[in-house]
């Protein structure tokens, strides 16, 4: 069963969070946290559920040495108790839309004759784009991984720093991406905030409401 | 104060979500738990913050229902209590830097002198990409507002629906948008599943942990 929370809760979470600069290298997230978290990327939603993407989690701490120079020598990259790098798939080919049709049949129990339309439809979408416009989307996709990874992390009480700020064809040399079929997208750092990170105290700057929410 | 949610917590709210397709049409999100929504949109992280986006709430009926034939006929888009189209700024234009920093001054108590720098480390960024980079770029963002709306519904015992499958150019005229500086980029439906939605029992279909996440 779900307990729903308040929306109190929430909006406290969400104010609490930050872009955290520094982060206390002593204080790592707990195997249990960490697992949640996991579990929020790969239960992230997606297109058609696809899920064109693979989640690296940066563990050894000279391959994040060597990643900080191409992340505008943030200090998150090597300080944070995690570092993950988004990736995304670069094309999505017919053999990826039949291993994900063969993993609904896994999962659901279905025939391959039940999901021929829907297998239908994911290939009529996809023809119609170029491979750039495909990456693209898968790209997009992530995004809504890296939401739901800062939001879930903030409702744990769990820093985050999302991180566009870095050489995306570095990274992929660097973790040995290059030709995989996937490539560097965004990252994210997670841990808990250092006691004397300042950025944790200046008031969260927003647009008001009225500027950016519109009913019609 | 912040209080966190458990792991648990996180987690079943995260499974019992799905892509919901019936919604019951005389359960409606309260006034409280919309707000929450909305503010949750409004505190969605973005790129240097710059919030390159305006969300449309679409309460009118006869709207919506120009926009179920756009939608590929979709009866999430007038069945579900609440309907948001998630638009992006087409560009950014110094204006629109001019005007975050400026939010920023008023904010944080900040000075244009000491936020000259920010000012052209964002311009320098936007000037290295086309104007459709930008887009691109402004769009990857609502992905993240996108995802932390979906999180957010699910945690509060919502539920939504992503919408990708809709005639963007068609939603821009109709909503009239067309060279208003937004355009449409996805919509999500939010409010409470039908009792006889049968997507709600299909088991939720994922790849498993070890074919996405690796430590590296």
């Amino acid at each position: 069963m779900m307990t729903p929370i308040n929306p109190d809760q929430l909006l406290s979470a969400l104010r609490w969070r930050y872009a955290t600069k520094r982060f206390d290298t002593a204080h790592k997230i707990s195997a249990g946290h960490w697992d949640a978290l996991e579990q929020s990327l790969v239960l992230t939603p997606s297109s058609f559920g696809l899920q064109p993407w693979k989640f690296l989690v940066v563990r050894d701490p000279a391959l994040r040495a060597r990643l900080q120079p191409e992340s505008w020598n943030q200090p998150q990259v090597t300080e944070a108790s995690h570092f993950v790098v988004l990736t995304a798939k670069t094309d999505l080919s017919s053999a990826d839309i039949e291993a994900w049709i063969a993993r609904m049949e896994e999962a659901q129990g279905k025939t391959a004759g039940e999901l021929a339309p829907l297998k239908g439809m994911i290939a009529g979408f996809a023809e119609t784009m170029s491979c750039e416009a495909r990456h693209a989307w898968n790209v997009r996709q992530v995004y809504i991984a890296l939401g739901q990874l800062m939001t879930s992390a903030a409702l744990l009480g769990i820093d985050a720093c999302p991180m566009e700020g870095i050489s995306t064809g570095a990274y992929d040399r660097i973790l040995g991406l290059e030709g995989s079929g996937y490539a560097t997208a965004v990252a994210c750092a997670l841990g808990y905030r250092a006691a004397d990170d300042k950025y944790a105290h200046i008031p969260k700057a927003r647009y008001e409401r009225a500027a950016i929410v519109r009913d019609v």
